[in-house]
């Protein structure tokens, strides 16, 4: 089956927004088997919109399209579907019924807000439509499959089109494929994308089924192996060959080899196998390392405070740092992410602790002390130890990269490589 | 005129690289004032390009094509499109000079390296076509001007296609405009987009130069106005009337008329000016607020320290909840976000304070206290104001809500309307 995405919205064709929908639904397409020949950016516009859908469903078997089902005049995607599929829009009483629990809590914390009209619009679906439940939002994702087409409409924020396609159009979409395929991703850190590269550069160039390829995230690399069978059991044998290759080449550089866990689910999950307990203590990440392991529910078990000391002054009074090592050093330095690190730990706070202190940027470089300069730290079971990292970008950038080093180098402490 | 973005590559239709190229051609097609309406990615494939390019030159005035100019086999933009275009080959000399200059700067630089045969496919060029010098790399830029229609090849990599187009594209089409094309954005915080809408319907309907936009982010809504005139200095003088009128209407509700200042910018700039620190306790976000504020450069002046509080110990010792408040009204109520928020207030270490307690979800709820109920406080100038909110979403959602809430909180208790 051939797919086609298209993404709706003039704030893309203004430049406003990267397309990073189309990136995504690509990515997942592609893990289905399904071939993606075209993507297409079309804006609320209707003649357009419709000329872009009769195209793609003339072309291709399957069309997706993100964006346009807001509450707006301009929101016209479900509209235009229904005319170029010949549907017709009913109202659903299941997603008014939504919409109004969803929009009375909302107006209950937002002074002065009231639901207004055009907010049923979004309980408006295609008479034969497939309604898909959105957890996130008030628009519905859609499903009209009829005279051997499959059109999906998605709502175009990416935190409600994700968990949208992934729990609800990806199984609809995998049933409707003869062959099955099947994906294991490998996560990796602490390693590079271009030497991950090399140290598999035999197993891409002789790939036939399964296929390897290599994902750059900030900071990791997730190499996903993809076979093609008749059957999800064919299909994983083909790959185990493969997989138990490259867990001896990376061993422990791999933390998971579950498609869903996170970098701070695995480091969560190992402080709580480990039965250990975490203090944060940061500086130029400013309390995104905790915030990052907050991201993992039931996190409360192993991780019971953080310290966010961006002053000199905080990192004294709150965690400990002297004064003389300030004065000497400095801040951003090897010794205060010591002190930072285990002021937490003297006090006995918890069992492990991670200390984070660098130079973002742009400003407050040196030249002994350039822009991304920073220090991580790790005390547990009675040692301290401390890493220099020299980072580059933007000051997002470098924050970014701070925390999952940070993460990993946690990782690696307590796997006892510290 | 109306212009037409083609990306070509695989990689893009994979899901494998996001497509920047098309994002940066469409911002810089907007400052040209040239309406793009469509955007397309096609592969590396011959009739499906060819198809892409005749239905992009049969609506549209200009087309810019990005990638496929390389070397290899699968690079065949410039080939397909002088077929479209009814162009012939031919080889340009000075191109083969700066080919065989810059592969044997390159070689030297690369053990091994050799300049081979299909490098000279790279010189050709379209018989009537500009050629443009690229600094970057060995492809040139190409444009095809003929019968009222204008198609521009790009290579690919953004570091070479922006120059090319920046110094070279970019003055050539301004030449074939007449008009300046003119944008300003209000930033909104603390109303939903659909009471946005409500609020300026009157001016959506009766849009015409300058046309009035929504965008909806989490927590904000944005409105763009967008002014077309023979100057940019006209184009202004549109927007003004329109400005003003949204200002009366939405007031301090507007955090900002700057394009590039983010809410947390605007809170820094905020605290500034008023000469306060803050001083941040979180719970759910985990560190997620302070980190946001960290993210202004220059933050350090205004923000020295930040406490997650994630377990009720820390809740006590940190900021001085008492354990009765907790017992009696838990950990998620409008008191502890008080006494939270009062707690650092009392220790002097800052002017302001703002807490943030919650349940993020998906356990951890109640019939009492939902998934989603959450508290923001804040204490400022001898008062703290707390406020309740109701959000729905999973977890991240949730998470992501209450930070932008809890900044634009904080945004009202300085500007005094706690």
């Amino acid at each position: 089956m051939t797919v086609e995405i298209i993404s709706v919205g003039t704030e893309i064709l203004l430049g406003n927004i990267v397309n990073t929908n189309a990136t995504y639904l690509s990515m997942q397409c592609a893990a289905l088997g399904l071939s993606c020949y075209y993507q297409v950016v079309v804006g609320d516009n209707e003649p357009r919109m419709a000329e872009a859908m009769k195209i793609a469903l003339d072309r291709s078997d399957v069309v997706i399209c993100s964006g346009g089902l807001g509450p707006t005049e301009d929101d016209m995607t479900k509209e235009v579907a229904c005319r170029v599929m010949g549907e017709k829009l009913v109202e659903d009483p299941e997603t008014r019924r939504l919409i109004k629990t969803y929009m009375g809590a909302f107006a209950k914390s937002h002074r002065g807000y009231q639901i207004t009209e055009n907010n049923w619009k979004q309980a408006m679906v295609p008479e034969h439509g497939i309604v898909l439940k959105n957890d996130n939002g008030t628009a519905p994702g859609i499903i009209i499959d009829k005279n051997q087409k499959i059109m999906v409409l998605l709502p175009g924020p990416p935190i409600e089109m994700k968990p949208l396609f992934d729990q609800q159009v990806f199984p609809y979409l995998r049933k409707k494929q003869t062959e099955v395929i099947y994906s294991t991703t490998l996560k990796i850190v602490g390693s590079g994308e271009s030497y991950v590269e090399m140290s598999i550069r035999d197993l891409i160039d002789r790939q036939t089924n399964p296929t390897i390829a290599t994902y750059a995230k900030t900071g990791e690399v997730h190499l996903r192996l993809t076979a093609k069978a008749e059957s999800e059991e064919k299909a994983k044998k083909l790959i185990t060959p493969m997989k138990h290759d490259l867990e001896k080449r990376f061993g422990t550089l791999i933390y998971t080899e579950d498609e869903e866990e996170t970098l701070e689910m695995a480091v969560v999950r190992l402080l709580h196998d480990q039965n250990l307990t975490l203090t944060t203590v940061e500086s130029c990440t400013g309390g995104a390392v905790a915030a990052r392991i907050v991201n993992v529910s039931g996190a409360s078990e192993v991780f019971k405070q953080g310290f966010v000391t961006y002053s000199n002054q905080a990192k004294q009074s709150l965690v400990n740092v002297k004064a003389e090592t300030l004065d000497q050093f400095g801040a951003v330095s090897e010794q205060t992410a010591r002190e930072m690190s285990e002021g937490v730990i003297h006090n006995a706070v918890s069992d492990i602790s991670l200390s984070v202190t660098g130079i973002a940027g742009p400003t407050g470089g040196t030249k002994d002390k350039p822009v991304g300069l920073v220090y991580v730290g790790c005390s547990c079971r009675g040692k301290t130890a401390v890493r220099e990292l020299h980072l580059s970008g933007n000051r997002n950038k470098i924050r970014e990269q701070t925390v999952v080093t940070a993460l990993t180098f946690l990782r690696e402490c307590i796997l006892g490589s510290m």
